[in-house]
C-alpha cells in the first residue's frame, strides 16, 4: 500500500480507434468516471491532473484503461507526470497562484 | 526547416538547485520568456501549453533551458507532450470546449 | 483492483537534493527496489520499463518514490509512459525485435 | 539558435491509423531516419533516445512527425524527455553505466 499523496497529470491515448484522429468520445467517457471518484481534479487541453494517495489515483487511471478498451479500442498509451512532496502540504491548484504571484511582484517592480 | 504547426505541453524541472524543493521563481522566469515571445500559450499546474510552428515552440524551450541554466542552475530535465496533426485545424484552447460539450450533452440525456 | 497488464517506462527525478546535478545513487537505490520486486524490467539511459498486472507496477513506481523520501530527498517528480493491450499478449523485450526485424526487410529489400 | 547540446528520449504514437493497433511499421521508418541524421542515438522498448544539439535534435523529432504524416496519418503524438546539463559532458550512454558500477559495488559489498 502506497498512502503518499500524489499529484498526477495525465495525457491517455486511444490506438487502434479507426482512421479519425479525434478522441474527444473517450477522453469524455474518461472525465465521467473521474468526476465520479470523487477526487480532486481539473481538466486542461494536454491532460487532466488528478489529487490524491498514491493507490487511489494510480488504480483511477487503471479504470480509466480498462473503460477505455470495455468500449473496443485494443490499445491505450498514457504519459503520468507524478509528483510527491514531503516538505510541504500544498495542492496542485496552488502552484499556478504561487507562480502567478511572483510575475505580478516582477511586473510591480518592473513599472516602478 | 519544420513549419509544421504543433500543440507542445511542457513541464520543466531544475536540477540541483540546493536543499530547497520549491522551483516556482524558475517557472516564474520561464513564464516571462513565454510572454516575450508572442506565441499562444497557457500554464496549468502541471506544465505550461506552447502553440505555433515547430521550429519555434522547440526552439522556445531550448531557450527556457539556457535561460535556467545562466540562473546557475547545472541541469534542466523537461516532459514534452506534442502534437501535430494535418485533418483540421484546431486551437489546444478548443480541446477542452469539445470535451465539455460531449459531458454537457451526456448529462442532458441523463437527466431526462 | 485492477487486474489488466501494463508496460510502464518510467523517469524518477529526485529534487532538493542539493547542489549536485547527479542522482545516479538514487537510481540505483531504486534499481535495487525494483531487482526485489520479481517483475520483468529493464533499465536504460532515459528510464527504467518495468512489465506487470497495473497494481503492482504502479505500487512498485510508489514504493520508488516512498523510499527516495526516506532517503531525505523532499520532492519526487516521475514520468510515466504506460501501455496496455487487448489484441495480443507481447511483452516489452519483443517490441524492439518486431521493429528491428522490419529494418532487417527494408535494407535486404533496398540491397537487391 | 540553441546550439546546447541535450538528450532526447522520445515515444512517437501514430494516431487515425485504422483498427490496427501495431504502429511498428511506422516506427521503423522513424528509425531509418534517425539512422540518416548522423546523430548518436539508441531504440529500447519505450522510445529512442537521441543527443546531439537542442535544435539538431528537435528539428529530427519534427520531421519524424512530417514522414509519418506524409505517410497518410492525420494525427501525431510524441513524448519528449530532454536533459541539458553544464556541470559536465557525459553520454546518455555513459548513464547506464554510472548505475551498474554502483549497483555492482553495493552488491559487492552485501557480499562480504
Amino acid at each position: 500500500m502506497t498512502l503518499l499523496k500524489c499529484s498526477a497529470d495525465f495525457c491517455l491515448i486511444p490506438m487502434g480507434t479507426g482512421e479519425s484522429a479525434s478522441v474527444s468520445k473517450y477522453i469524455a467517457e474518461v472525465q465521467v468516471l473521474i468526476r465520479s471518484s470523487g477526487l480532486k481534479y481539473a481538466m486542461h487541453s494536454a491532460g487532466t491532473t488528478v489529487e490524491g494517495p498514491w493507490d487511489e489515483v494510480m488504480g483511477l487511471i487503471g479504470k480509466a484503461h480498462e473503460l477505455i478498451h470495455s468500449l473496443g479500442v485494443p490499445r491505450v498509451q498514457t504519459d503520468i507526470r507524478v509528483g510527491t512532496r514531503t516538505d510541504k502540504k500544498q495542492s496542485f491548484t496552488d502552484k499556478v497562484t504561487v507562480v502567478e504571484n511572483i510575475l505580478k511582484e516582477k511586473d510591480a517592480a518592473a513599472s516602478v
